[in-house]
């Protein structure tokens, strides 16, 4: 892959966010494909709100460090290359690392089911367990 | 991105493609998220035979130069950063131009619908045209 292949896009939604976060829409939703793709930068240390995808999530890191909780596991750690499966249903937040900046494509699978939900914030104690 | 994000992967079938083509597989098919993914690495002159996707599929050229070809339109080029909407069931293409290695994220949708039919290979007419 090139570097810098995508647009930093359109500023990530504060209201779902701790920190600065960039969000470049690839593939709208529709009804014949069923899902969206967007290719997403997180500053060092941004991190997205609680939440969850009625049909699915799949994010493929393309740099930096992804740090990945879902509600009730552990924090884990991706490296760039690296896949994450997030089933229908399941809370999470995704961020990166407080040293790096981190970006990924996220792939939102099955939206005919729904797109996604916001809950709370990360907490800085969530962020950093 | 990074370059060389994914490893080249496994050699792609020859009976589906003309030239040398690499396949690493990210996401396989299931039935939850109903989508498989792949990074697919062309070989210059290479492409994949004529074939269809009952439930659609969506490209994102990550370097090169990809030809590209539904049946009865022409041939168009799109370049790293660009994103290809098949829709379920239109026969196509795709290919590295002569010149320089191709390669891009392939990702199948609505894959309970069915993944890939297979058909005859392209021509260098085709190919060129």
């Amino acid at each position: 892959m090139e570097t810098q292949l995508f647009p930093k896009g359109e500023q990530a939604p504060a209201d779902y966010f701790v920190g600065m976060a960039w969000v470049k829409s690839l593939v709208p939703a529709d009804a014949i494909w069923n899902t969206s793709i967007a290719h997403v930068s997180f500053e060092p240390g941004s991190r997205n709100n609680w939440h969850q995808h009625s049909g699915g999530q799949i994010l493929i890191v393309t740099s930096g460090t992804c740090f990945f909780q879902e509600k009730g596991k552990p924090k884990q750690i991706y490296k760039a290359g690296e896949v994450i499966k997030i089933a229908p249903g399941v809370m999470h937040w995704h961020a990166a690392s407080a040293d790096a900046a981190m970006t990924h494509l996220a792939v939102n699978t099955n939206t005919q089911k729904g797109l996604v939900d916001w809950m709370e914030k990360v907490t800085d104690e969530e962020y950093e367990s």
